[in-house]
């Protein structure tokens, strides 16, 4: 099946666009790192993990082929920059089936964002739009990105910095773009992300980083009521490192001990 | 924000494909409409229909410019033809973030599927991979289809027609490309799509055919056990019209009156 003819914007197109299963269906995977000084942050981590995402969605992942790519696109960046991968289904006809394996890639690197978050703390707000569940395809960096650009608005429409996100069920999950962790009795826990969220690079990075400073971790059910009864909240993710949280809505919260002392563990890398 | 260098498949690219937010997060909507003779069945509804899924994304939408440019193109199709319109976020920055209300469109015609199935009934299965529920999406036909992707290959793998899928709570929801109806005692019974699925523009047709030819309908919560205990089962898509279901899985069904009465309401637009 080919395209007989195409219209982009009004205007004669070729057909590429059209042919997109990555734009028809969100069929694909991407990662988004952060480059310093022209080499990329836990490249191999991050290419370890979109090969494991594409395999869930029987999508080709060459990790040496990409990994040589992010090399050589992060020794274009200078200073900070981020580098977006994109892997998605090679074109094929119109319809959700009669779709190979074969993939298209697309690197892009930008301008790294500049926050006095990390220092200042987050006001996070609860959004309304919920994560829905989904087993196969919780946990994977998808371009399935709807729930994220509506939570986004709230967050805009807001003024904040971040939002949580509840799935259907009302447990609390991640950050529209980052996941969370809350600190209690000591105790620091992060959300269990077997039915929806991302398993981020960095959150991995700081359960490694607790293990090392002796830190108890727990993957468990979290719940809005944990923003009140938590001594701590941060938030994290690959490209701002960890945001301390000070304020959900109207909860107040102090920046504790343990969000500075997982801080320092990644100084180097984030703090500029 | 801007892209600072791109690479797509290895060679140095444009940032258009980089910063279309369609392929990033699947941020719009799209329909699909048959297309006979060089004019397109139902635009209007299909119409209706995609403006009020892009409003429900924040999401700009020109009915009557895409209604134009739906004509025009239409008038280059011969015999039966297939009409997409995707609409997508316009280019933005990186992040999920930061997006206006500006669309792009993006028409292209393709040539229609020719099937027996009409006639002959279809073989369909029932899919593992489930539907999730968010109050927020449902109904609307957006770019997030990757569900329907890991649906299609199961179908594809079983060498089915259609498969019929269910959400994370059990109920029978639609097709992986279509929506479902049973007749059972004499009532034309079809799935609430208030927590998942797509508001199909055939689906409408049928139940305002079904008042027209007093037929009663029910909209209620469908389970597997209706396979079973159904008279009739038939899916459906603006697409192929009506398909009587012949066996999901190993339970076999029957042809029965109410599907061919239907489809004799609408077989000047899909029998051929």
């Amino acid at each position: 099946m080919t395209v007989q003819y195409c219209l982009h914007n009004g205007l004669a197109a070729a057909p590429e666009l059209a042919e997109n299963r990555g734009l028809a269906y969100g069929d694909g995977v991407f990662e988004t790192l952060l480059v310093i000084d022209g080499k990329p942050l836990w490249s191999t981590e991050h290419l370890r993990r979109m090969a494991q995402a594409a395999a869930k969605l029987g999508l080709h992942c060459d990790e040496q082929l990409i990994g040589a790519e992010v090399e050589a696109v992060s020794r274009r960046s200078q200073g900070r920059g981020v580098l977006k991968i994109q892997l998605f289904r090679a074109a094929g006809g119109r319809g959700y089936h009669g779709a190979s394996g074969a993939s298209e890639r697309l690197l892009s690197l930008w301008p790294a964002p500049v926050s006095a978050v990390w220092r200042n703390g987050a006001k996070v707000i609860l959004c309304t739009t919920r994560l829905s569940e989904n087993y196969q395809l919780a946990g994977i960096k998808h371009l399935n990105r709807l729930e994220q650009v509506l939570a986004a608005r709230e967050i805009q429409r807001a003024g904040a910095d971040e939002g949580l996100m509840l799935d259907t069920s009302g447990a609390l999950i991640e950050g529209g773009r980052s996941n969370l962790f809350a600190v209690r009795d000591g105790i620091l826990l992060t959300p269990s992300l077997l039915k929806s969220g991302v398993r981020g690079i960095m959150r991995e990075k700081i359960i490694a980083a607790a293990a090392d400073l002796s830190q108890p971790v727990k993957v468990c059910t979290l719940f809005p009521s944990h923003i009140v009864s938590a001594d701590e909240l941060f938030l994290c993710n690959s490209v701002f490192g960890i945001w301390p949280v000070t304020s959900v809505g109207c909860v107040h919260k102090e920046i504790g001990p343990v969000s500075r002392q997982l801080q320092a563990s990644f100084e180097s890398s984030f703090h500029v």
